[in-house]
This record gives structure tokens, C-alpha cells and sequence, in this order.
């Protein structure tokens, strides 16, 4: 009987799994189906060329050395991102220069040690892997911890400059005490929300994460045992992209003095297609992003960002003086910008929220067969049911699966540990921030868990964080409930804050997860790496800033050498939003619940119409990206993705072999540049020409005014 | 005993050919060695694949339909070189058009002919190559008759805006009649004075040409008979390369709004080596051309640019006020443009002398033993006694220069000819300049043919013919002759113009004889072909700029759409050049002599050193040419000299397969786009945006002024 109850338990657990199956397939069919084409077996012998090195435990993997270097790159990197959150607001990815300058050092170390005969431990690629894992943790503070945004927009020196400074601004200067509480109690939220969500996105999703797995390409390659040579063959290719990547990144600073110069503001198609972002802006980057992720992600994006660019926002400009005020600035939210802001996130929270709550469904729908089964001897848990799934699982992924899969972290400890930070920062946040009450810190920590899957998911699809995206809209919520009168402004840029560091770390940490996936890292010692950077950034990062904001007196004025851009931006956006969602443009309530129903719509569709056909609808959280930022990276993408396509045309062995590693060496080199440019940057060496597109008629005033 | 001289004579023969074999290696060694590995192995099927293809006669090859669509294609390309010249003044090759536009003329006609069943004779690749060398015989007229240059300034209109204009100037106006009566009576001398060197050129130097070359391939891959396999790769490689050279014509076109603007002005090394000239401008054109020469010569270009911009021109610049008065604009001839026209002149007629003087020793060295021995059989003429020079001579070679060699132009009917129309021309040029004197003309003619020879010699090295250099020479010289007092102007400018006319059709017509050499097409036809060519430009050309001259009132006032800025500059060097080498700056003369004196050092040691050696040491006449163009083009060239380096230490074979096509490609593509990027300047359409490069501090300056 119990056997026949096993059988039975058998066809049960077959639909299960066929549940299971379907959710994974449907959710990222194109996704998955073309990374199994594309990574299986382009990376058919990684694991096996792998196979003789044994993997150490989780334990092993977290060493001293591996700390003290994290330490040094940890301060090296907070310094560069506070360094760009204070002149231009904008943050490249730094998980590949972790990688790689994480390498360096240890590889170097243990050299030294080697020939001293002192060595007890070799280096690992898993050491690797944690090293870069609390370098971006740590450093990803830099960004999220608000320095260039939201926290110094609650300066007086910002509300100062603030539209209707009327004298009687509320705000709250910085002070490295206050900030380091802050951090410590917001920053290990994002940790624990995300570390449920791993199997999710990683296993079940196949998600991509462009440059986590760039990083991991990165990683392995370095690592790989003498002898195999095919892997010798893509670390050559992806040296040559690498250094190519890394020239035309350096090439491309001379000519980048001032605003909209250099190839990142080049009018490939015209000046007017530029005016509404439609460029290709020579980012080798973005081209290796475009060749990792799928190509219906870049069709998506490409499709998104004609849809807002190239259709909705001319014809909403066109009512300008009806719909929103004609005198506004292109950057005030109330007019043009309001719409791109809002419409975008709409369109996120809808795919966001869709997927969700069908993730949720289906796995509640398991969790209530195991519970109803549980006694029953054969019947596998829920996840490990899914890792044997299908027999023609590569070898690469069977290996990575189970390793990732061995080292568990209880789920009840991760909603533990959530329910307790959750706890102590509602009683201690509100003393730091009085018009912030408990109420208002309790409901984001009911939403942002979602808004962290959303975030997560959007990013291991696209590589592009939102986190940003989330935090504005925390600040107009929060501050339209909190009211101008009882300190909203405040309240709105502390729960920015909030919000901002859960689903930014989401992110980061699942592009770290699917990097430790990628090179056999336990996800305990990623979790123990996670956290002790997050610990380190916590303390790091407030000192880094308080250095600037000591070392300049001009910080954040405009104008000066470190103008801080988006703090002003932050601090006008919590102003106007404590006026509340009427205060948005004419008809952008309407619009923002027309696409939040088209997404869900498109998902519904998605879903319906079948695995095959659903690769040629387009994503709408990927299209939703480009509404707010423009589509010139939608284009750089889609170039990597033709070349890639191409290329497969050609000769798709090679392709599979070696287009990883392109993409990565593409990504990898500027990305790595970013550090030189930097540290130029802080030396004070600026670019010296500037590359200018005019039109003919400009032109000759131009000429004109510089002859005269 | 008959065979005892025999065998003597056969002894002296070796000696003979031994001498003219080592004219041959040591004239252009390294071009030679480089020539005989690059080109023979790759092309080591060219002539196979063509073994089956008979020949036609050198009468069957010149048809009735080859001289209509070379009418159509001259009046096409004059019109667009009139336009260049009364535009911006610089004129690139046309030879590619023309053999391909010939080709696709003649191919839709004979397809059209072949299925309505009334072909008679099929398209060969001779024939192609007929049409080509007429419509670059007359389309070359439009840029050597000087319509932007010397004829067009001595019209009254020009006179009025020289710089000591005191309204008493001589002039002379443009009138359909005069010219056309100018040019035929000039333009024949250039073709029977280049005749007699073709074999010297094309057969014993293996000059190569670049253009000429690259139209050849073009024209051999449109012809070859199915199932070439090699060929047929090779024409895709080419259709790729044309295709993305045509392409980033057009893609440039776009940013070239202005002065300096676009990719033809980006300072890749900085602002301030791009004031010297030092710069990549991103031209596919030289790019290929640099994968067709020589490394040395590539070599050459950049060492006299660096020399001459690198250190010669700016030490002068520290002598400003003292060797030339400081106040003089940069394009001013008695100030630093003296010294780079001058010093480039002297270096190349060192060289050219140099060169010409040991050619002509040794013909008549070779000349006096043929005549010696000039009643024993068995001594093979000189003619012959080169073809089949050793046993290492690739079939390429062998069959082509066979064919080459077959029909003969007598030297005595070239010889006639320049005579008979050089006493023509001296009896009605001065009817139509008085200015200009018979023996003035005389004297031109006397020198002429070395001039020539220099040019096509130099033209063959580095693709870049010098006329205009040779035509400036001829306005200093002639001018101070005649002096001030008696019509100096005018007969400079007419002296100029005769000058001109020789030199460059000698390269031009040298070009298509290379062209016919690799073509198989009969010198013959090639030579009717050219004489019919250059009858048509002389009256196509004259009745196009009348036309312009008509249709434009303000033609040739400087800020007008037609500013023809040449024939100002042209005139202002004559009105210079008139009062003598004495008015030449400082110290100019001096250097003058030392660099005639180290071109003619520097090809002794080249000669005494040895074959070798010989590679190492740069060539003069290439080193002079940056002088004074500056060294851009040198540096694009040593980019293709680079790719073509590297690529053959990766893949010789496949290097030496596809480098000339990828050469050819990137030759043609940019080549055809100048005929739609003709076609829009014509038609109004101008190019949108200009992409500017600006200081930093410029830029500031720009961005302030821009936004005020």
C-alpha cells in the first residue's frame, strides 16, 4: 500500500515537478532556453575540466587573507564610489574589478608565500568568489547608503538650494554616528530578504546576471588547471577583448571633457534621434551585456524604449501647457519627467507583482502537497525535487546545482533574522528620524520584500539595478502619507533610504549568489562574506563620506568640484511629493494603471500562448527599463546581441565557445578602467578634449564666436 | 666559332642582364622582394584561373560600346571633380569608380544585349579595364586643367582679391574657346612622354601602384569564370570590406559639417600633435593603401613625417620673426609653408634625379652592348632579355608580362609624337598667353619628361601623386624668368598649368598601364584607349566649368558656396614667385641644397649597402611627401602596414590570400562613396552635424556662449 501510495505520491510528485517545471519554463522560457543552448555547452567542459580539483568546504572557503584583502579593495572601491555619488551620481558595476584586483592580490600573496615555502592553503577560485563578494557588498554601501542622494538631501546645505526654500526647511546634517546606526540597522534587511529567493532566481530561473557571470567567466578563467585547452584558448580570447575593452575605455576618456562629450553622448543617428536618447553610445560594456543576455531581452528593451522614446513621450510633449505646465525644466518631476518616472514604475511593479505572486502561488501549492505528504517515505523535498529535472541537465549545471544545493541556509532563520532587524530598526530608526514613525517603517518592510524580488528578478534579466526607482517611490508614498506638515520631507528621504538598501543589496547580492554558483562557491560562506562586508561598508562608507564632507566645504554646492548632483534632485523630489499623487501630471495616474494592467497582461499572454511562441513577446519589465533611462543601452545591447547572432550564423560551435568570453573581456575591460579613471579623477587630472556634436547651424555661431 | 662568340656573348649577356637585373633589385629592392612574396603567391592563381579565357586582340579589346559608357562615366566624374576642385579643392582617386561603374554599365548592357540574343562579344576584363583608363584619361583633365587652380586664377575675378591687388593686374578670363584649345595642345605630352617607361615602371621596378592595383583586383574578381574557389572567397572578402568601407563613408559623412570637423579631423594622439598633423583620421582609403605598400615605404612616410612635423618645422616655428616675419599667415609661402613646400621639392627631385640618371646610365649602358653586338644572332634584345629573368618568376608574372610586352609601342612614334606636339604647342601657346614666350615652353619641355618620370615613379611608391608640387615648382621658376614687369603672373600660372598637365597625367596614365599590366589588357589598347580619353576631357572639362562659371555669378569669392579657394592661393604664389628665389625666407635655399644633397646620399649608401640592408633604410621621395601634407596619411598607411604585419605573423598563407582583397575592399568602398557624397554636395544636401573637438577650456568657453 505504501508502494502503491509512493506510485501514486510518484504521479503526484510528477505533476508537482510538472508544476514546477512549467513555472520555471514559462517564467524565463527564452531565458532558459537559450542560455541551455548558449552556456551548457559552451561551457560543457568547464566542471569537468574542474572535476580533479576538490571543492573545499564552507568553512575553508572563508579565510583570514581572504578578509584583509576585501578590507583594502573594500576602502579603494568606497573611495571611487563616493567619488562618483559626489560629481556625477552615476555607478558603474564594480563586481568584475572586485574579481579581478581580488585575484591579483591573493594570487601575488600566495606566491610570496609559496616561494617562502610558507603556503598551507592554495588559492581558490571559491576564495576568489568570496573575496569579490564582500567587496561589492561592502562598496555597494557606498551607493545605497545614499551619500550622493537621499541622505546628504536631507543636509541644510542642500535644502538650502532646494525650489521653495522658504527659510523654514526641515533637515538633518550628516554625522558619522548617526549614519553608521542607520546603516547597521537598514543595510542587513536587503541580506536576509534575499537569500530565500536564491534557488528562485538561480536554479529555477536560470536568471542570467550579466555581469555576475561575467565575473564568474572571469574567475574560472583565471583559476583553470594547466592543461586544458579550450579554457586556455577563451582566457586568450578574453584577454584580447579584455585589453581591447580596456584601450577603447582609455581611448575614450581624452576626448570626454564636459557635459554630452565623448562617444557617450555620439549622435549615431542624428542629433534629433539623440534628443530622445535613440544612440549608440560605444559602450563595449553594454555590447558584452548584450551578448550574455537573451535576445528577446534586448528586443524587449529595444521595443520599450521606441514605445516611450520614439512614440509616447513626443506625443505627450506635444501636450505641453495642457497636460503639465510648459515652463517646467525637462528634469522636474511634475511635467515630462513625472510621466517617464511613474510609468516605468508601473510597468515594473505589474510584471514585478505578476511574477510574484505566481512564484507564490505555485510554491505555497507545493509547500501544501509536501505538508500533505510529509509522512510519507520517497516523496523528495520541494527542493531538491527540482534538481534532477530533467536528463538532458548538463553536466555543468547537475554539478553546480547540487553544490550550490548542499551548503543549506534554513529559510526559517533567513525570516528570522528579517523579523528581528525588522524589529530593532522600527525601534531605533524612528530616534534617529523623528518624523519617520514605526508605522511607516513597518509597511515597508511588509512591501519590500517584493519589491526586492522585483528588483532582483529585473536585474538578473538585464543587469540593470532600479534600486534608485524603488526609492523614489518610497519617498513619494511615504512622504505623501507623512504630509509637508508633520515632516515629510524628512520622513519621505529616511524611508528612500529604507527601501533603497534592501532592494540594492537584493541585487547585488543575487549577482554575487550566481557568481558563487558559477564557480562552485558554498552559499553559506557567500552569506558569511555577504555579511561581513555589509558590516565593513556599514562603517566604511560613513567615514569615507565624512572625509569628503570635512576635506570640502563646497560639497554638494553647484558648481563646485563636488556638486552632488542628485542629492538636490532627491532632496526636490521628497518636496514635491508630500503633496501627494494628485500633484502628479494630467492623465499619468490614468497612464500608470493602463500599463500596470498591460503588463500583467502581457504576462498572462506570455504564460498562455506556449514555451515556443512566448520568445517572440517582449518582457514588459524589460521593456519598462528604457522608458525612464532612454534607449541608447538598449541599442549597445542589441548590437551584442546581433553580433552575437551573426556570429552563431557563421560558425555556432565557436560561437558558443567563445562568446562568453568576448562578452566578459568587453565587460571586464572598461569596466576595470573605471578604477585608473577614477583614480585620474581624484588626482585632478581632467580629460582634455572635448568631442562636440553641433549642428551646421551651430556649428557656424560656433565658429564664428571662437574666430571672433 | 659562331658558338664560341655565342657562348661569350652569352657570357656578356649574364653580364648584361646581371647588370640589369641588379638596377632592377636595387631600384626598388624591398619593394621588389616584398612585391614577389606578397603579391605572387597570392595571386599565384589569378592567371591560372584565367588560362582558359583567350585573350582578345588589342583592336577587338577597344569597342564602340566601351567609348559610350566612357562618355557617360566622363561626364559623370567630371562633374564631380569640377565641383571638388570649386569646393574644397581635394580630389581623390577615381579609378576605383571608374572600373567598377564601367563594369556594371557594361554587364547590365550585355546581359540585356545576351537575353534578347543580339550579344555579339562577351565582357571581357580587358575591355573593363579599356573603360576605366578613358574615363580616368578624362576625367583626370578636370583636375590637371587646373578649373580650381592656375587657370581659374588668372581670371580677373580672383586678380581683384589677391593680396597687392593695386587694380592694375594682369588677368585673364575664362572662355570655353581658349581653353579647350590649351588643353589639347598641353595634355597629349603627358602620354607620349610616359610611353617609353612603362616597362621600366611596371615591368623591371614591379612599382606598385596601389590604386591601379587595387582596381585591377576589382576588375580581375568581377571577371573570374565560375569555380574559382580561392577567387571566389576572395571577391566575398573584397564585397565585405567594400561594403563596410562604403558604409563608413557614409557614417562619416554625417558628422563633416565644416572646418575640422568629423573623423578626417580627430585628434587621436591630442589637440596638440593633431596641430602638427599627427593624427589617425580614421580613412579606410589609406588604411588599404598602407596594406598594399611596402612596409619600407609605409616606413618612409611616417620617419619624414615625424622628421619634418616632428622636429624640423616646429624648430623653424622658434626662429619666427627672425628666419620669416612672425606676422605672416601659416598658408603665407614666404613664411613656414616656404620651407615645406621647397624642402620637399628638393628632397624629391634629389631622389627623382638620382633614380632617373642611374636608370638612364644603365639603359645606355645595356643600349651600348646591345648595339656592340648588334649583328650577332642569338643576343636577345634588351626587351627581351628581361622577361624571362629568372627561373623563381611566378606564372602571374610571366604570362602578364608576356602579354604586356607583346604589342609594342614603338619609342621612336613616342619620341616623334612629344616632339610634333611639343613644336605645335610652342607655336600656339603664345598666341593665346603672350606672356608666356616660346622658350619659355621650350625649356619646360626639356625638363618635362624627368619631371615625369619622378612623378610616376614617386605615384608608384606611395599611390600620392606630387603634379600640383612640380606645377608650383614651374610658376616659381618660370614666374621669376619672366619677372614681374613682363607678365610674370600669367606666364607662371601658363607654365604652371603645362607643368601640371604632363606630370600628372604621366602617374595617372601609369596607373592604368599597371592596371592593364595585371589585367592582361594590350598596352596598345591601353594607349588609344587613353589618347580618346584625354580628347574627351579636353572638351568635356572646359564646357563643365563653363557651365558652373555661368551658372554661379560670385564663383570663386571666398564665403560663397564655390569659393574655389586653389585658384586664390595659386595666383598669390604667382604674384610671389615672380620677384625670385631671393625672396625665398631665410636659410630656405640652404636647406634646400641639404636636402637635395641627402636624398641623393641616401640612395648611394641604399645602393652601396646591399639588398638587405637596403629595407632598413628609408626612401626619400616617400619620406618627402608628409613634408608637406603633413603626416596623417603616413600614419593611417603604417595602421594598414601594421594589420597586414601582424596578420601574416598569425595566418601567413591566409594573409597573403585575402590581404589584397581586404586592401582592394577598403580602397573601393570609401572610393565610391566619394560619387553619392558628390552627388549630395551637388544637390544641396549638406551634412547635418559637425563633430567638433575642443580643448577643455575651449569647450567651457563654447558652452557658456552656447547657453547664453
Amino acid at each position: 500500500m505504501d508502494h502503491k501510495r509512493d506510485e501514486e505520491n510518484g504521479l503526484d510528485g510528477n505533476y508537482n515537478s510538472e508544476v514546477e517545471t512549467e513555472h520555471m519554463k514559462k517564467m524565463e522560457k527564452e531565458n532558459q532556453e537559450e542560455k541551455e543552448e548558449e552556456e551548457e555547452e559552451e561551457e560543457m567542459s568547464v566542471e569537468r575540466i574542474f572535476e580533479g580539483k576538490e571543492v573545499p568546504s564552507w568553512r575553508e572557503q572563508l579565510t583570514v587573507r581572504a578578509f584583509v584583502v576585501s578590507f583594502v579593495l573594500s576602502v579603494l572601491f568606497t573611495f571611487i564610489v563616493m567619488k562618483l555619488n559626489l560629481t556625477t551620481g552615476i555607478i558603474p558595476s564594480l563586481n568584475v574589478s572586485a574579481g579581478l584586483l581580488g585575484f591579483f592580490f591573493v594570487s601575488v600573496w600566495t606566491k610570496f608565500l609559496d616561494k617562502s615555502g610558507l603556503l598551507k592553503q592554495p588559492f581558490t577560485r571559491q576564495e576568489n568568489t568570496v573575496i569579490q563578494t564582500c567587496v561589492v557588498a561592502s562598496s555597494g554601501i557606498a551607493f545605497s547608503g545614499g551619500f550622493g542622494s537621499y541622505l546628504f538631501g536631507m543636509s541644510q546645505a542642500i535644502a538650502k538650494q532646494s525650489e521653495n526654500a522658504g527659510g523654514n526647511e526641515e533637515y538633518k546634517n550628516p554625522a558619522v554616528a548617526w549614519m553608521i546606526g542607520f546603516l547597521f540597522v537598514v543595510s542587513f534587511l536587503g541580506l536576509f530578504s534575499v537569500v530565500p529567493l536564491r534557488k528562485i532566481m538561480i536554479v529555477d530561473f536560470k536568471l542570467t546576471y550579466p555581469s555576475g557571470t561575467a565575473t564568474a567567466h572571469l574567475i574560472n578563467s583565471f583559476h583553470t588547471p594547466q592543461g586544458a585547452k579550450l579554457a586556455k584558448k577563451q582566457v586568450r580570447v578574453l584577454g584580447k577583448y579584455f585589453s581591447f575593452s580596456f584601450l577603447w575605455g582609455f581611448f575614450q576618456w581624452f576626448f570626454a571633457a564636459g557635459d554630452n562629450c565623448g562617444f557617450a553622448g555620439f549622435p549615431t543617428f542624428g542629433l534629433k534621434a539623440y534628443k530622445y536618447k535613440f544612440f549608440f553610445d560605444f559602450s563595449a560594456t553594454y555590447v558584452g551585456v548584450g551578448m550574455i543576455c537573451p535576445h528577446i531581452v534586448n528586443i524587449s528593451l529595444l521595443v520599450g524604449g521606441i514605445l516611450s522614446w520614439g512614440v509616447m513621450w513626443p506625443l505627450i510633449e506635444t501636450r505641453k501647457g495642457d497636460w503639465y505646465p510648459a515652463d517646467l525644466p525637462s528634469s522636474n518631476i511634475r511635467g515630462l519627467q513625472g510621466y517617464k518616472i511613474f510609468i516605468a514604475i508601473a510597468t515594473i511593479l505589474g510584471d514585478g507583482l505578476y511574477n510574484f505572486f505566481k512564484v507564490l502561488g505555485q510554491t505555497l501549492l507545493g509547500l501544501f502537497y509536501q505538508l500533505q505528504y510529509k509522512n510519507m517515505s520517497g516523496v523528495p523535498p520541494i527542493e531538491d525535487r527540482s534538481s534532477p529535472r530533467s536528463s538532458s541537465t548538463s553536466y555543468n549545471d547537475t554539478r553546480r546545482t547540487q553544490v550550490f544545493l548542499k551548503d543549506q541556509i534554513p529559510t526559517s532563520f533567513a525570516i528570522g533574522g528579517y523579523i528581528a532587524i525588522a524589529a530593532i530598526s522600527m525601534a531605533t530608526l524612528p530616534h534617529i528620524f523623528p518624523q519617520l514613525k514605526w508605522y511607516y517603517i513597518l509597511v515597508i518592510y511588509l512591501v519590500a520584500p517584493t519589491m526586492a524580488f522585483c528588483n532582483a528578478y529585473g536585474c538578473g534579466l538585464t543587469d540593470w539595478s532600479l534600486a534608485s526607482t524603488y526609492g523614489k517611490l518610497a519617498i513619494f508614498s511615504i512622504g505623501a502619507w507623512a504630509g509637508a506638515a508633520h515632516g515629510g520631507v524628512i520622513a519621505g528621504l529616511a524611508a528612500c533610504g529604507v527601501m533603497m538598501n534592501i532592494v540594492s543589496t537584493a541585487s547585488d547580492l543575487m549577482q554575487d549568489f550566481k557568481t558563487g554558483y558559477l564557480t562552485l562557491a558554498s552559499p553559506r560562506s557567500m552569506f558569511v562574506s555577504q555579511f561581513i562586508g555589509t558590516a565593513m561598508g556599514c562603517v566604511i562608507s560613513p567615514c569615507v563620506f565624512w572625509l569628503f564632507y570635512k576635506a570640502f566645504d563646497d560639497l554638494g554646492q553647484s558648481g563646485s568640484e563636488y556638486p552632488a548632483p542628485y542629492a538636490l534632485v532627491y532632496h526636490n523630489m521628497a518636496v514635491l511629493g508630500v503633496e501627494g499623487i494628485s500633484n502628479l501630471p494630467k492623465n499619468c495616474f490614468t497612464l500608470c494603471c493602463v500599463f500596470f494592467g498591460a503588463a500583467i497582461l502581457v504576462n498572462l499572454v506570455r504564460d498562455a500562448v506556449g514555451r515556443k511562441r512566448a520568445q517572440f513577446i517582449p518582457i514588459p519589465m524589460a521593456m519598462a527599463i528604457p522608458f525612464y533611462l532612454g534607449p541608447y543601452f538598449a541599442i549597445d545591447m542589441c548590437v551584442g546581441s546581433l553580433i552575437l547572432f551573426i556570429w552563431q550564423r557563421i560558425n555556432k560551435a565557436k560561437a558558443e565557445a567563445f562568446g562568453p568570453a568576448v562578452a566578459s573581456g568587453l565587460i571586464c575591460g572598461e569596466g576595470i578602467w573605471t578604477l585608473p579613471g577614477s583614480i585620474l579623477a581624484l588626482a585632478g587630472i581632467k580629460q582634455p578634449i572635448c568631442m562636440k556634436f553641433l549642428s551646421r547651424a551651430t556649428n557656424a555661431r560656433v565658429d564664428k564666436f571662437l574666430g571672433a
